[in-house]
């Protein structure tokens, strides 16, 4: 795909042959490119809120010349799946023991808790000792309310999330845990 | 609210106190806010995608030096209310007899399309003649599929579309049509 500045898209998919290189978010963006295709459900990555102090007008549109990143209050990723609404956040952590509240911004832990309460399907992806799980929204504000460390313990992720298999393609089948998690349940 | 360079946010509402002035973006937007603050619902307006060929870091974190607009494939709102998943556009024309089509991206068409096959509600926002219309996704479609005109004739719009008034607080309060057309109606 060529850019206005005919500059090819730089993707990680052109250089990884294996999900080993690849980070969470290009895992899942890879995988929700895959649902898309298969018509399976209609989830994106919200694209990251920016802030424009200059833009300026040239053949090819309106360019901007001074833009800044702003926090976001949401989760990254929402979408519709099985006629419902889905709402979550992926992130990766180095740490072997334990995963940092500090990698979810304040307004995002209080946004999680909204959708809940509007019914919708939240979670978290979090990936920690190069493995993945789901945590359910609900087991995120449990620990919230309950706990007062400022890191979920690795032993609570094993213990309430629910492990999602890397793969090829899709790379990260995550929906297949939301069936079990939340579909096949009711 | 201050932003990175100190320059306060433009926003209308410092200049406009009827909603005679206000675009219907605005209208829109702070018809969100006040369903957000009510916790009626949870609707925003995605950012535009935006392209970065060149990016540097300061002081105030990283920021864009050269940046595009990219075409929306999706539609510009979407968001959960009363556990339902929300998608919708919003557009404005100068036209007092008719609404080109013109007014959405044609990827923007078919993914209306898919929403709507996915179970989500889906519609557009059309303001003509000074007057706003809510008008149903599956009415967008089937004028598409068995018309050749590139335009909605007003009285198709008329006929077909939901009239939303204008109010003070929130300006254009198109739950309550939502409620009407979707919800009451099961």
């Amino acid at each position: 795909m060529l850019y206005p500045n005919k500059i090819k898209k730089n993707t990680l998919k052109q250089v990884t042959y294996s999900n080993r290189g690849m980070d969470l978010e290009n895992l899942i963006n890879e995988t929700n490119e895959y649902y898309l295709e298969k018509d399976q459900a209609l989830i994106y990555k919200k694209p990251t809120p920016i802030g424009i102090s200059e833009a300026t007008y040239t053949d090819h549109g309106r360019i901007i010349k001074n833009g800044y990143f702003k926090a976001p209050s949401t989760l990254d990723y929402n979408g519709i799946y099985k006629g419902k609404y889905i709402e979550f956040e992926a992130k990766e952590t180095q740490s072997k023991t334990s995963f940092p509240l500090a990698n979810f911004h304040e307004h995002q832990l209080k946004y999680l808790r909204r959708v809940l309460n509007h019914g919708g399907i939240c979670f978290i992806i979090i990936k920690i000792n190069t493995l993945t799980y789901l945590l359910k929204g609900e087991d995120v504000i449990w620990f919230l309310d309950h706990e007062t460390r400022k890191s979920f313990p690795y032993s609570y992720i094993k213990e309430k999330g629910f492990f999602i298999k890397d793969g090829y393609n899709p790379p990260l089948d995550y929906l297949k845990i939301v069936d079990e998690v939340y579909l096949e349940r009711i």
